[in-house]
Parts: C-alpha cells; structure tokens; sequence
C-alpha cells in the first residue's frame, strides 16, 4: 500500500482537466474567482496592507501578480501577499468537513507558480482542484481535532495544497512530487493563539502556507527530499500535530478522482461571522415578500442556536451597538439591521462610519433572540428570524442551511454578483468585466496574462486601515 | 508579569555588545566561525545543492551573501540556503539543554539581516547572542518533550532565535519584537518524520528556521501582529506542540542578561555521531604519548555506554564494514580505525573512496566493545578506548566528558584548527585567512563586508554529491 503523501501526489500529478467532472471545473472557477474579490476589496479597504509591504521591501522583480501591485514579485512573495490579503475580511470560503479556509491557501500558490511556469488556464483549474482536494481530505480525516490542539487547519493543512498545486504547475512526476509533500510536512505551521488578543496572524496563516508550497515544490524540483510517511507516520502529521495514528485518512483517500470536495467548499454571501448569515438570509426572504421601511418594525427577533447567541447576540446590549468594525462582524443585531434599513449587506457595512449610524443602531436595538435546537447543526448553521409589523403582522423565515454551502448553494449568479461587489471597490469596470471573464473562462486561455489586471487594484481614498 | 514572548523582546531588543561579558562575545564569534566552516565544507563537498540552487532559481538579487554564490541574494532567501547548507554535514554546534542545533538556524538570520541593514559587526554578535539565548531558554524548559512528540526543536525553537536576530538587526523595539515573535510562533515547524528514510527535511528546518525569522521580524516591522502570549498562552508554544501548561520557562527567563547560555553551545569536533567522539578522543590521547602503526595493534575495545552500543556499534558486522557514507558517521570502528591509520579524523574521513581504503577496514575489523555505566550520561557522552599492541601492551584512555562541550571545551585554537581544515576545503588560504580575521574581529568591524568571501567558496573537482 502506497503511503498517503504517495498516493496524493499521484492523483496530483496525473489529474488532467478532462478528468475533472464539467461541475467541478465549474466550482473551482466560481472559488478563485470569489477569492480574488475578497482580495480586492480587503485591499481597496486597505485592511491589511502589511504583508504587501513586507514583500515589496526587498525591491525584487517576478513573474507574479499581487493585488494592488503593477510589478510582478517573485512567486512565493507574491504567494504571500495574496493570501494574507484574500483571507483579510474573512469573507472567503470554508470547507466545514475540514474546518478550513481552503482556496485562499491553494488558489495564491496556484496562481504565483501558473505565472512562473507560464502554464495554461486549464493546467491551473487541475492544480488548484488538486489542491483543494488535497487539503479537504487530510482535514476531513481528522475533523475539529487540529482545533482542539490548538493548530489552525487553514495553516497546517493549506501548505499541503499549496504545494500539491505549485508542484502540478511545475510538473513534477509523482516521485518528486511525493518528496514535495513531504518537505510541506517540515513547513505546516499555525497556532490559534491569535484568538488570544486577535492578532493578525490568523491571516497570516494562508499566506504562509501559499509561500511554503512554492518553495517545497521548488526544493524538491532540485532534488530535496521529504519522507513519504509524512501523513500516517510515526512523526508525521497526525502523530505529531494530534497525537494520533488511527485516522481514518485510507478512507479518505479511497475516492481520490470520484468523490469530489471542491464543490462542497462553502462560499460565504456575507463579510460577517458565519452564525449571522441564516437569519440574514431569512431577512431578505421575508423582505423579498412583504417590503418593510425601518420604521414599520416593531420586534425582531432572531432564531438561532445556542453556539450562536454567544458569538453574535451576547452580550446584548453591547450587541445592539457594537464600538468596532469586527465588533459589528459579530454583531446580528447590527448586521439584520443594516439590511433592513439599507436593502444589502456587504464589506462597506462594516466598514468606518457605516458602523455609527443613527437609524441603523435604533432598529438593531429592537433585536431580540430564541434559541432554537436544530438538527442540521452543526454540520451546517441554521437560523432564522421572526418580525413583528407595527401594525400587528409576524413575518417569519429559516434557513436549515445557510446559504453558500453544498446544501444550499450560492449560484454562480450569486457568485458573480458577490465577485463584482467586491472587485468594484478596487477596479475599474472594464478590469472588472475583464477579470470576470478570464476567471470564468479558464480553461480555455493559455496564460494567466489576463490577471495582471490584479496589480491595477487601487485602495480607496480615505480607506481605513 | 510580562509574557515569555515580551520579556525576550525586551532583553533582545535593548542587548548592547558592551552588556554582555567578553568571554560570551568570544564564544558568540567561535561559534560563528565554526558555523561557516561546516557550511563552507558542506560546499566544498556539493553535499547539498538543493537548496541553494532553489534559492537562485528566481534569479532575484539582494544584499545577503550565500556561501558559494559571488552576488548577493535577497536577505531571506540567502538565510535559507545558508542555514541548510550549515547543517548538511551535521558537523555544527548543539546544545545539550534544549537538545537543539542552535548556530544553523541564528547565524544565517543575523547575517542576512545584517547585511540587509547594513549593520556592524558588534551589532551582529548582539543579535547572535540574543537569538542563542532565546533558542536555548525555549528549550532548556521543555527538555526532551519535543522529541517526544515528534518535533525538532532545531527547527520550532529555531525559529524564534532567528526572528529575535533579525529583529535586532532591523533595531525594531521591544513592542514589535514582542509581535514578531508573536508571528514567528505562527512559522514554528519541523517534524522528526526523516528518521524514517533520512529525507533531507532535517537539514531544510534550520534553514526554514533562519528564512522565517527575516520573514516575521520584516512583517512586524510592516505593522503585522502576533499574539504576546506565543510561547504560554492557551494554544501558544507549549500547549499546542507539547500539550504542557506548566513548563518552567520563568525560572529559565527570570536570569536573562545574568547567566549565559551561548558558552554552553557544544562544539563537534569530529563530524561523526556524537557517541563516536569520546572514543576518537580517548583514542586520541593514547597516540600522542604512545604513536603506534597500525600492525602494532592487536585488539581495539571501544568503551561506551548501552546506548552508543545501539547507534555505532551494533549490528558490529556492519559496523566494521561501513558501506556507505552515512554509515561511516555512525560507526565507531571505522572512526577510530581512520584516526589510527591516517592520523586524523575530519570530514573527508567520510566522504567517497575513503570509506573503502582496505587497510583502515582491516583494522576497523579488530574493534570490539564494552558497555559501562557513566554517571556524566546523558548530560554528556562519555567513553574511552583500550589497545592492546601485538607485544603485548595495553594503552587506555577515558573522557567521562566528550571533547567540545562547556565542562570539556574546545579551546579557541581547536575551534580554529576546525573552522581551517573545513575553509580550506572551499576558499583560498587568503580568504580562509581573511574570514577568521573578520569573524575573531567582528565587533570593531564597521559592516559585514568580509564575509562576501564566502560566496567565493567552490565546491571540489569530483565532489561526491
């Protein structure tokens, strides 16, 4: 039996585009794209400019485009930059099996080694699906346990990935690709401590991993090696990171090229904390039938569960008016209320004065809660609400699943829309359109020329950082 | 009480060379020195390309010399090259404590950064020294627990003596140090997998190590964060890699600018497994009163301990007949058979044709074993030698401390003597000369210029990879 770096390197290696399902081309073109627009708007909102400027500060010249920057950066700087920016909102996609952001780990490094190699469109579909099959299997094997530890999957599986898709770019054989993996296994990293005081290492963590696999593909293309054991072994990641040798990773790995995880990975329709996003989705259902002004609401109130009030409903009065941008993220009151009075919810809600305003702050004060138990939690985060009119009507809707995972997918209409919200913050319209298009027609281009419009990104005057 | 992660930024970033006592600024250049020598030997025997040429496959440029490259490269890619490059004979410094090669991963960093900075030499033994003391104190309160679990403490403590280097050179204060040891936390990695087939991730951690310190003081220097709480926080250091929340780092923090742990670092003076060195000294010893040839000698028992017995003499078959290089290292008879036969024992003791030469092995075939209990062991690795001549003698020596550590040191000149037999494998004797001048003068050195020397370093005609 081949060990499990072996066996995913051989899938790796070998995947061809004309072997991925049409569906799942289709989901990989929906994440990149939907993650090059979380990228664009952190970076028009100049939210985390820190990383960009820490690779630039070297003054060096590549192949790859960063967000935001005219000049290619050599491919595992610009790896960097682009992870650490696309995953700065928090606002991109999540595979719940895995507990872990996956394509803002694997879509950087595909893109940074797809321009260092020149490869094709559809060469960079196969590497980035390969890559987020790579890491949603390791971490579906084993489930909230790199949590428990203290480890961060989207650090320590998405190196991984990373590499998977820099070493198909660079078209490593399976051999060397196995070696590659197994130098990945010596550069997994990410702790949670950021929880701690929210620092920003918790971004950092994809950008890290993005780099890592450019350099572990590298190395092992000029002939560093890695142990092939560097899943299941005595030392290697179960074992050392969980302290486990009985994962069911043979399992996993059985369907390599069958089952498919890509289009399983959950978009997210709102910049806020997940728990948040049902009852948003019931607002808008309830507002898409009976349209209500502000001042037509006597009582919300939200149904949701009990690991959802203390994320986003308690304390309640500091919810009813949160004091800061990410305090607003992980407010539901702020964030049902925001919709009802300005009709969407998007990174702009979140953002400088939007969190201050008068009217929106006096209809969140009317939000109250329920729980409710569900059986889809938490497999996925269920949720609704419940509004009393002033003149006496209920309107209520729930959502046992929350938009933009498997369940109840975003459509690739959604998808667009979400990706054109975001990139206008940054781009002209016609990059925008341009972007859009390149993205969503892939397969059929020979480079990546097309998403040099990427440097052209441009923070907002007076953005706040 | 301030965090581990705050008081070692403190202490790094206020270190002045005149606080710290010249007999630890001597041992900071001794051991600078030592490290370029392994580094320049490794070169000179092409032993490890691999990761110098993936450095130099994006073709950037940049302030920071790498051994055997004549232009620079950019600071964090130079650190890593340089720090695989230094351990690729095994034949560089550890501390017994923290059971960590310390050097590897310190002196690229604070090379590179200084070069970067353009720093002075007295700048860089204070960089150097606060990233020795940083690995060391890390280690020396967790012990063996890394091993245990699975992680190299070369690479996962490495890390953050690295970034507290880099850190220093930059001049970033104790706020930002205290962040970008907060990131380097996120960075911290390297898994003990390679014990299985001996991959050569081993030699990449120090290396990994040495970038990711350049890459995490630069990111705090750029406004990234880190938590404070890195090192003892609830999914810092020690709870997520050790599952330990009450590891002595106060105690080991609490004397830090008092006690020194940089003297402390053991030097190698043979580059063979440790477990060799006692016997090759003791050996060492009996020739110089007694010179013998090698049809003189009769019988050779090897006096070590249980677990020598295990790594460097058993199967003892094999052991008398080292087929490949690797196994010469580890086998006790071929060691004290070259030193007998041919005077000395340095690294091309271990490398090509040597380890075939007939009349060594002939007299490797008439060493036996005994096994003794030491007290000294495991602090330190004890052993000894008895000859038996063919008239009839007996010679004995024994080191109940093997040659190189604090409590048996290597004098100045010893460590001379070693850093000139590795330079003069690769530079010129002019260069050779020039670079011990340097380094044993670095603190009234204005910038590191000298040491642009090492990138003349030229691997050997015929150098067996």
């Amino acid at each position: 039996m081949s060990t499990a770096a072996a066996r995913l390197a051989a899938f790796t290696s070998a995947l061809e585009i004309d072997q991925i399902p049409a569906e799942v081309v289709d989901a990989a073109k929906l994440h990149l794209l939907d993650t090059l627009g979380c990228g664009l708007a952190a970076h028009a909102l100049d939210v985390a400019p820190d990383a960009r400027e820490a690779m630039l500060e070297p003054g060096t010249a590549g192949p790859a485009t960063v967000i935001g920057v005219k000049s290619g950066l050599p491919s595992a700087d610009a790896a960097l930059a682009n992870g650490v920016i696309c995953h700065a909102l928090d606002f991109d996609d999540t595979h719940t099996g895995a507990i872990a952001h996956v394509s803002v780990a694997v879509v950087p490094a595909a893109l940074a080694a797809a321009q260092a190699a020149g490869a094709s469109g559809a060469d960079t579909i196969a590497a980035i699906v390969a890559g987020n099959e790579v890491v949603t299997r390791l971490g579906m094997a084993a489930g909230s346990l790199f949590h428990a530890r203290g480890f961060h999957p989207t650090g320590v599986l998405g190196v991984y990935g990373a590499t998977a898709a820099a070493a198909r770019l660079r078209g490593l054989d399976a051999e060397t690709t196995t070696q590659a993996l197994g130098i990945a296994g010596s550069m997994a990293s990410g702790i949670l401590e950021h929880l701690a005081d929210g620092s920003s290492t918790k971004r950092l963590h994809p950008g890290f991993a993005a780099h890592n696999g450019i350099v572990a593909a590298r190395l092992a293309a000029h002939g560093s090696t890695g142990p092939s054991t560097v899943i299941e072994g005595r030392f290697g990641l179960y074992n050392a990171f969980l302290g486990r040798d009985d994962l069911p990773i043979d399992e996993q790995l059985a369907d390599l090229g069958e089952r498919w995880e890509t289009p399983r990975i959950a978009f997210k329709p709102y910049p806020a904390c997940h728990y948040v996003h049902a009852s948003l989705d019931a607002t808008r259902e309830v507002i898409a039938d009976t349209p209500l002004k502000p001042d037509e609401i006597a009582e919300i109130v939200a149904i949701t569960t009990e690991a959802g009030v203390s994320l986003v409903l308690e304390p309640l009065e500091a919810k009813h008016r949160p004091r800061t941008e990410y305090d607003a993220k992980f407010s539901l009151p702020y964030s049902v209320a925001a919709l009802l009075t300005r009709g969407d919810v998007d990174v702009t809600t979140y953002i400088g004065d939007a969190i201050g305003e008068e009217r929106v702050l006096d209809l969140a004060g009317r939000v109250r809660y329920e729980v409710k138990e569900y059986d889809t939690f938490p497999q996925a985060l269920p949720g609704g609400i419940r509004i009393t009119t002033t003149d006496g009507r209920v309107l209520e809707a729930e959502l046992d699943y929350q938009r933009g995972g498997p369940e109840n997918p975003m459509s690739a209409g959604d998808v667009g829309a979400k990706f054109r919200t975001n990139a206008e913050l940054a781009l002209s319209g016609s990059d925008v359109d341009g972007l859009e298009e390149a993205v969503l027609g892939l397969e059929r281009l020979g480079s990546l020329d097309a998403l040099k419009a990427l440097g052209r990104a441009r923070a907002q005057q007076g953005a706040v950082a």
